[in-house]
């Protein structure tokens, strides 16, 4: 056997199943929750002390009231130019790291569409994610956005 | 706890998982009815009292012979300038309304490939759906499409 | 009744639930794979005597050695030009043919995104799987990938 380890077990696992579709329908809400300007909401998606990293940032958004404070200032100037976006997050790839912790390795391809139109690709990105499971519910605790225009990135 | 009560809960309802699947499955079959030109049959994915509301329409398309009719049109129209349609539906957040009915708020992002190319997006929309099992198989009561690129919508 | 037959039947097949997440993953890690550029780790997820056709080349590949050759080939032309290409597989309709076998129509949607940027659409396609389930782990048997900028195709 020359297929991957993670390939391989990927229908022997019996948790998979469950999870791969929570983690779906989390990124559904948390994605429409962003773009629909509900930021406190959206914020509360990521743990307390929930990191938010991207390579096009100086530096991580450490904890989730900077996280919010950081969202509401990028929507705030959308809002100014009468753009909206749009983020599709697929292409969902999980790896459970024990019961309540996942690694979810993902694409993101974010939309922008200015009121009259037209819609646009503005960019495309990978998502790693670390969630954990508070309360019952999925939250962020560690995400790493990488732009695909950037030369960074294990590919490159 | 701070989470909008419907994150929270997403972990314990059992029906979810089920019903997430199928709801996918339905929109999967749904969308390549249509961009297959299959209208008769797509159509039929909406309940004989189906409703299909779209902002950029003056007025909703009542009833499924009416809602095949205007498809028909559409795709005939389109057919005439040998441009493909493709609907992608996903970012599906689902919410149920008991045992036979759910509503489910997605996106839609809709593409053009001319013959010759290139592929271009279209529009951006959202998608707000009543849906209903009769029979055993998922149907659309109720749809309301917004252009992202239109001026109304709830986050305007 | 004038529904399909399977979309009628989509809610009364136990077995669906479960092979549409394992189907939705598989094809999550295929993509990963290829767009990361492990090439070899990507040619495994075919069988051995797996055929990848599509309209725009001149003839189907065959044998999992000779799909990885010319996908290393495409890889290399790519990075040349420092253009990455990220694959978005959805849509996906998945009809049992068997226990251990499944045929699955999809969608895909094809980025560019040059170093620097802008990220484009490349092109749109469906695509027309048989998977085989091997020692555990779904594998593609056939694929045949339609552009739908050319003119061929079942709905023109």
């Amino acid at each position: 056997m020359t297929l991957p380890a993670q390939v391989a077990q990927q229908n022997d696992d019996p948790v998979t199943e469950t999870l791969y579709q929570q983690v779906q329908h989390f990124y559904a809400r948390q994605m429409q929750l962003l773009d629909e300007g509900q930021i406190a909401a959206w914020a509360d998606t990521f743990t307390v002390d929930g990191v938010f990293a991207a390579d096009a940032q100086p530096e991580p958004v450490a904890g989730r009231a900077a996280i919010r404070t950081a969202a509401q200032a990028a929507r705030d100037a959308l809002d100014a130019k009468a753009i909206r976006r749009r983020h599709w997050l697929g292409m969902v790839d999980v790896r459970p790291d024990g019961p309540d912790q996942v690694r979810v390795v993902s694409y993101a391809l974010v939309l922008e569409i200015p009121r009259g139109g037209p819609a646009t690709v503005h960019v495309h990105t990978t998502c790693d994610d670390v969630l954990v499971r508070r309360g019952g519910a999925w939250r962020v605790k560690h995400r790493q956005v990488r732009r695909d225009d950037l030369a960074g990135g294990a590919a490159r």
